[in-house]
């Protein structure tokens, strides 16, 4: 199946909140996962989206990025955030995007190797909103993966 | 009106995703808001509290204590989410109960003055998440308020 379809059935099917705030999933490869949501759904009292949104988008943006990529190491796990810095520059009055980047390889590397050798692994991941050609939000994101209990 | 209810009709009417997730509003007063939300549209993969609705709902937690002390001061303006850190500590396997709580009532009287002076202020709040006795998610905010425009 296309991974990008069996991602966002695997978050619907999940994460049943993914369904009401509209979740889409743009792209999803090895090192490139954008999520989106459309506005209706996630406005706020300015109408604008709601914080708690973009936060939700970029969070399960994160766990894509890590989900797809121990799927394609052929590797399952639970996937969990432990701490996250968030900082909000511009409100987003359109469409939600969410997007990850891993631009140092190395690191996805030694993430893999790390979690095959002990069943338990860390990942630091940046996930960014833009919107009109500039940074909304960015999440600096931890993230723990460990072995299905 | 009961200020409980009050706020919970704004939270309902100005912000619609807190009638998805569930957002009650149990305690509103000058020094202590409380929110809950119940697990069950707000479940992962895991079937524990998802770490973005946690998020919202302490973000919530924290606007909501801004709002209710602004009305007090018979203030109104535009309250927004800056930055914050988030710390996820244990699962959340039962109802969300957020609690926003002021120790230090200075820095309130701060907020409020520096608000009637300039038209806009920021507050920085620590929210936090506890189960089973044991605090779940600590979030820092810093939020800042301006006069409507």
């Amino acid at each position: 199946m296309d991974s990008r379809i069996d991602l966002q059935n695997i978050l619907h099917k999940d994460i049943p909140i993914t369904r009401r705030i509209g979740i889409q999933v743009e792209h999803c490869e090895v090192d490139r996962v954008v999520l989106t949501a459309p506005i209706e759904p996630n406005l706020n009292h300015k109408c604008t989206a709601f914080g708690g949104s973009l936060y939700s988008v970029a969070v399960l943006t994160g766990w894509s990025f890590i989900h797809y990529n121990l799927q394609l190491h052929g590797l399952t796990g639970t996937i969990v955030i432990q701490h996250s810095e968030t900082d909000y520059i511009i409100p987003v009055d359109g469409q939600i995007r969410a997007e990850c980047v891993m631009q140092q390889t190395e690191n996805l590397y030694r993430f893999i190797k790390m979690y095959k050798r002990k069943g338990r692994a860390r990942m630091s991941l940046q996930i960014k909103i833009m919107h009109n050609d500039s940074d909304a939000m960015i999440l600096n994101a931890q993230y723990v993966v460990h072995t299905h209990l």
